[in-house]
């Protein structure tokens, strides 16, 4: 049995997982604030409520650039972190070995061992959230990169000339194609007085969420489907960038935003191939949605602690 | 020995090397021009040129989508190639196992194996020549891709609302970044009365091409120094996003632009960090000259056939 705990900006959710089949055995959640000793002991207090006697490990998956040995180099939603070994501290404070992977990362490993990525040697898992975060399985293995930072899609420039992102780049994918750009789309079109079921529902323009755009959309609002299609191009535009640069098959579409649905799915899908370099001479880039749904996280990060516990134990 | 042959858009230019230490024993070149047919048999003519009774395998570089089985499927240089399966032919014809690759690919592999990519496990081969091609390293392994199209970073969008390409995209990062974009900043900066070196070297500002510009900052020329910088700042930006996808501890910068040298190498590396997400929390992004030069793509095509062949011989 493996632990596997996806420690988000506001809450730290631990999963007790059979890495075997996937099963979750049990679950539990705390508040995921403070600095890194407080989030450690907060962690421990998560793993000893779902231990069992046959826990081996424990996988970490947080949001940012998270080293191979387990420290938090920069996480945007967890500055208490900044630099912080989280991974030896946990290990040293629970006693079981601790692995430490990207978030994004271990999505994309959980839908490669149990979801939509299986028997797909070269696919990018794609997360829309507040930001976008993603990973790469390239050959059939999961792409690290030289220190565990691979991945990081929503920070690669889309447009040099576009607005300036809170990271201080100019025009990144995330900026124009995140589950906040999808916000911000509402609020423009709102404010132009395009987007009445919107302005209605949150009260004002400026009140406007993703969350009332995709809402608006599922009731097949015609204005709210005019700013989900230019917003599907967006995902569109940075996913056929990936799809060129590491020659992909499938991109699978993942995070709080896949729970459009098809209608994200197929529009995103129709878009592709007129963005695509050279599409009309290679096999299509099939689109589709994550299976592993806000667990992928949390089982990804359990599955690849379970890796790095049997390579251990390998007399190799 | 393996023979390695790259396919430009002009010359077909073949080596006979000793695959083992890369050393090249003989060379010899022809037209690359006419159909299919018609170029199997000048390639059968250069490979009956050097072959020794010790030749085991050809490799071909060809710029392009090349899939895995040797079919190109499109190569903007060699229009007689649509879906043409070379390979299988020139195998037919010469009589010796033939293997295809994306000519970036082949440069990547050769600058791992024996130049600048060298005890390097992360890192992209960024070729600037009229257009960019690129490969990558990842975890020590060259990445194909699911088809073997991988590493066409020059088409990836940089600016999704700039000009559009030939190939019909807005704003890939060849347009910004390649050698025919230092061309057109010259002449752009000479129609604008800012490159004067230029204008009296070439005779009219619509005749300046990247070579002009390279001469005269080789020169130290004030108008071309600028205009070389926001160039460089160019190929930085898409360096940057390829960086940050990838994890990548090294960017190697080869292709005929190469030439330039220390300029261009110092002039990309200075740039890096102020382009690249969370450059302050990651280790230094090493920037350096590809040592191959022009015989990367033949060189690492031959390498690649012998990788093929011998694992064609194992047992296993």
């Amino acid at each position: 049995m493996i632990i596997g705990i996806d420690v988000g900006g506001t809450n730290a959710r631990a999963l007790l997982i059979d890495p075997d089949s996937g099963q979750i055995k049990d679950r539990c959640q705390t508040l995921s604030v403070g600095t890194g000793p407080e989030l450690v002991t907060a962690l421990t207090g998560l793993i000893n409520q779902l231990r069992t006697s046959e826990t081996t490990a424990v996988g970490l998956a947080i949001a940012g650039l998270v080293n191979r040995t387990g420290t938090v180099h920069y996480s945007p939603h967890l500055p208490g972190l900044l630099d912080y070994p989280i991974g030896p501290e946990l290990q040293k404070d629970c006693g079981l070995p601790v692995a430490v992977s990207n978030d994004a990362t271990a999505g994309t490993w959980a839908e490669a061992r149990l979801g939509a990525g299986q028997h797909c040697d070269n696919f990018a898992f794609v997360a829309l959230g507040t930001g976008i975060g993603a990973g790469f399985v390239l050959n059939g293995q999961l792409v690290l990169g030289a220190h565990g930072f691979a991945g990081e899609a929503g920070h690669m420039t889309i447009n040099a000339q576009g607005p300036t992102h809170v990271t201080g780049q100019p025009g990144p994918w995330e900026y124009f194609a995140s589950g906040n750009a999808l916000g911000r789309l509402g609020q423009e079109a709102a404010a132009a007085g395009n987007f009445a079921h919107g302005l209605a529902a949150a009260g004002s323009a400026q009140a406007i969420t993703g969350q009332h755009v995709s809402t608006a959309v599922a009731a097949r609002d015609p204005q709210a489907l005019e700013i989900f299609d230019h917003y599907c191009q967006e995902i569109a535009r940075g996913a056929a960038s990936l799809a060129t640069l590491l020659d992909l098959e499938r991109i699978v579409l993942g995070g709080g935003l896949a729970a459009i649905g098809e209608p994200l799915r197929s529009s995103v899908a129709d878009r592709l191939p007129t963005m695509l370099f050279g599409a009309f001479h290679r096999p299509e880039v099939e689109v589709c949605l994550a299976q592993q749904g806000p667990d992928a996280g949390a089982l990804g990060a359990a599955l690849i602690a379970q890796n790095q516990d049997a390579s251990k134990k390998d007399p190799q």
